[in-house]
């Protein structure tokens, strides 16, 4: 079983190969790609010790010059302070334009090891192999790199594309339960904005929760619907112009919970959850969404073993004043992305304040 | 008297407007832009001092809500340091997607402000006003930003492009005389790879040295010319892949003087000055070019009162290692820009190693 998918773009195009021992092939892979020899490989210490050898090994043989760069893991590392240090191994390394810097590692890993090789040299190549659910369905497609500011998560960045992206569900057996999950979050969102079938196949799935027990069809199937439903949003607005917001569905309030929580208390997948359970109570409050399918939205990212409230320490007032800071703020405004139905959601800034608290007080309680 | 030339590339345009008290209209230009309200004026002090006042009201009478951030003056604030404290400034502003950084400045708050502006929010617009004259003839147009990294300059960067490049001529008043003469070494760049007419007229010109004595329509001309050259390369290879590289004349070298001298003996036209010396010696010596046109170079290299020797106390070894940390070197060579003929530069990795050591030896001691 193996899929690939194409990602076109007006000025360069890319490719997601998603199958089982992937990694194996990394460098015969990269060698059709017509990059430079030097490759810098950036992971995380847990991840290269699962994989790196794997990785290091497929790049040899296929004739590259591999050196690697590790960056703890962890939100709090995502950092510009991180960017400086693969500079400093980019530099000890040589490398050059056509050089390669390979991101093996979950979302963190390659949203850095994308904004290092965007800023290095004014940019080189890279190449995307998530190992974690959340990276493989959204983070590594799409071409969003960056770090977070201490006021705010990913204010600092670039879109810049991979060349490729090559995803190996296998992988997914070393990665713990909950950002399994995390990821699953994901997969949800895809549902409910783009993909109906995909939330009814979810709906009547069991084992959501964690690697062991989903069945390895629905997984590639996940996988490969993720993964095209991004393809395309992207392909039609690389640079979040409009149609690609719809991408940021349950982010707003999720980056809000995240950010105010220090990126301790829950993870992105998490706070994303929270956030599409909010965004969902503001569309049928707005009359904009059916009750009946807010809450098949709920009860789909329960039934995965995902969080639904909001922590209960953080007051009203400073998760609204934390929305204000948010990228998509226009004007002004804060701007939602809320369901109509499944399948699909609409853009707005046409959220009363008074909606929103109630909203966001309701969902600490519920 | 004004000219606009338009920059096309092929996901962008913009214009580059060249005209005596340009300053005053760029409220009203930047009006016609379709930008966001929200303007971060990026400036140093010196700079700020002289034009701010002007620059802040012309941008709040045509509606714009202004904050200013001032960076010390100095290639040693060129860092990743300076651009966090760029970022804080966005933030504390309250800058979204649709607002604008406006450099006023130099080189140095250009590379710096659309760094800032490529990388805060993934991407904001950026204006620049370049108040030295290698700002205008070099810097503004074309779309490279960068910081420098303590090992060399401009590692780190990305290429974005200026929605607007307003050039004030009579803000050269203000410039110090040597500042004037560094710009002056890529007026006469330009002549050299691309524009032998501009290069006569240098030639037969006087008092190229200051603002003062150059006659005011020749350095019309001189603008115009030089913004002209490098808009058609530019527009011809935006990312460097090839034709792009001819900009680079005289800069190998000179950055590896620059650099080994921490940015302090030699300011950056004065390095591209040392460097077109040494280029052409090679270019001689390897018979690509006559030592008559290369000896014609020197001379008006001289005659505006540029350096033409590399600092006597570097040694030829380190400065061939800093050569190859340069951002030009490709599978490990070099890569050289050298004249053939006044007007045309050919582009060469085929230096042997001990002419490139004479030629450092010899421009030590010429």
């Amino acid at each position: 079983m193996a899929a690939v998918l194409r990602v076109d773009l007006p000025d360069t195009a890319y490719e997601i190969a998603i199958a089982p021992q992937n990694l194996d092939t990394i460098g015969t892979q990269m060698a059709g790609l017509n990059l430079g020899k030097k490759v810098l490989l950036i992971s995380n210490p847990e991840i290269e010790q699962f994989y790196g050898d794997r990785v290091r090994d497929a790049l040899s043989t296929a004739g590259f010059n591999v050196a690697t760069h590790l960056i703890p893991a962890g939100e709090e590392y995502k950092t510009l302070a991180s960017i400086e240090q693969v500079y400093d191994a980019a530099l000890a390394h040589r490398l050059e334009r056509s050089s390669t810097m390979v991101a093996l590692g979950g979302g963190v890993i390659g949203d850095m090891t994308g904004f290092a090789a965007a800023t290095w040299l004014r940019g080189i190549n890279f190449v995307q192999a998530p190992t974690s659910l959340l990276a493989m369905v959204d983070a590594s497609v799409g071409g969003k790199t960056g770090v977070n500011h201490p006021q705010g998560k990913n204010l600092i960045g670039a879109f810049y594309q991979p060349k490729l992206v090559l995803i190996d569900p296998t992988v997914l057996a070393t990665l713990p339960p909950r950002e399994f999950r995390a990821g699953m979050a994901e997969v949800i969102k895809y549902g409910v904005i783009w993909d109906a079938d995909l939330f009814a196949q979810l709906e009547a799935a069991e084992g959501l929760s964690s690697y062991e027990t989903i069945d390895s069809q629905l997984l590639e199937t996940i996988l490969v619907r993720s993964c095209q439903a991004k393809a395309a949003v992207v392909s039609q607005d690389e640079k979040e112009a409009g149609l690609r917001a719809i991408l940021n569905y349950g982010h707003t309030l999720g980056h809000a919970v995240e950010s105010l929580t220090q990126y301790r208390l829950v993870n992105h997948g998490e706070a994303v959850a929270i956030g599409m359970v909010a965004a969902g109570q503001l569309a049928a409050q707005l009359d904009l969404w059916t009750t009946a399918e807010a809450e098949r939205q709920d009860k789909l990212i329960t039934q995965t073993g995902l969080p639904t409230q909001i922590p209960g320490q953080l007051a009203v007032a400073e998760i609204v004043d934390t929305l204000q800071t948010d990228k998509k703020v226009k004007a002004g405004k804060v701007q939602f992305i809320l369901p109509t139905t499944l399948g699909q959601v609409k853009i707005t800034d046409q959220v009363p304040a008074e909606v929103l608290a109630g909203v966001i007080q309701n969902c600490q309680v519920c």
